[in-house]
């Protein structure tokens, strides 16, 4: 398959493409990196992106940002950067490429742990997640020529642990490669509308 | 309790109204009707609101705005007035009150079955209730003063049926009085971090 992989330089991006490499063709994006640069909050130039590419099979979106930060401290700004970002971001890669995919292709997200097992300053995170769980449920049943939709929701990854662990008390680091793992059951198998947990 | 009931002219919002208003002072909320008018897209009228009431006891949010098309036809805009209206409106009811609910208050949110039984046209909903419940798993660990937080996730309501029953083929509708026993558990009981399915 031709597989576009946005947000390839990431941690979870970096396990995506380490699975799916070997049997697939992958073409990387990123906002600064990867064969193609890419905006995601900008719908022209996520068109764009899908004009370079032309026909893929599966897309597979591995980014987005939210702010971290206390509840009682958060502001709309803080709150709506994770919903512009990671969910209006990721949701554009999907109606941006229904007429890019390929008949049968499909669209693999990423969430996060957050919106099941909470932490300390993760509010809007877990906000994030949440709402992209409901969306690929919903997208799922409307999806044209036979596409697919899932969202993979991993724990924290072994190698994201020095940046990150010390804000995930007692949170058990899921390996990068059962992480990989879950986008190829979502790229190669069957499943739509599922939330793919890694943990 | 003093309870402030937002969107209380709604069809959710009198079945949590007729529940409460035996037991508790029940001040309405709303756009356009009730005790206090009110735009929850807005925190200066939402933290207006909360100086005309005063402290209270429990803030019960049953409204906001989702747009409802085909994802094909989907765009950015109608996606995010979900995001800013129903999810980003009632998280700003929450962070806007979180100085004037009592010690041990709580705040019941209201998010919908379409995250967990979708139908066609429903993506937006299904992102806006998906965020709702991630909201409240991450908020109701971080609230302050031993404040509770949940959402109740309703099915379409009987008395909804005539209006939008075309829309759930095969869905069975939920009774008025179930729902608001929803908010009454809510309201009245010890839970938190919750999505309260009735279904």
């Amino acid at each position: 398959m031709r597989v576009i992989a946005i947000g390839a330089q990431g941690d979870i991006g970096r396990a995506a493409c380490a699975e799916l490499a070997d049997r697939h063709e992958v073409i990387t994006a990123g906002r600064s990196s990867g064969d193609i640069q890419v905006d995601i909050t900008d719908r022209a130039s996520i068109d764009e992106m899908y004009r370079k590419t032309g026909k893929v099979d599966a897309v597979v979106a591995t980014l987005g940002d939210v702010h971290f930060g206390a509840l009682s401290d958060f502001t709309e700004d803080q709150f709506m950067l994770g919903l512009t970002n990671k969910v209006m971001g990721q949701i554009n890669v999907v109606l941006g490429g229904l007429n890019t995919v390929s008949d049968g292709g499909s669209f693999t997200l990423t969430s996060g742990v957050l919106d099941r097992d909470p932490i300390r300053q993760g509010t809007g995170a877990a906000t994030a997640n949440g709402a992209l769980g409901g969306f690929v449920k919903g997208a799922a049943i409307e999806m044209p020529r036979g596409m697919r939709i899932n969202v993979v929701s991993p724990g924290l990854l072994d190698v994201s642990v020095s940046r990150y662990g010390s804000f995930f008390p007692g949170h058990e680091p899921v390996s990068s490669r059962r992480v990989g793992l879950a986008y190829a059951k979502s790229v190669e198998g069957a499943l739509t509308g599922q939330v793919i947990i890694v943990e």
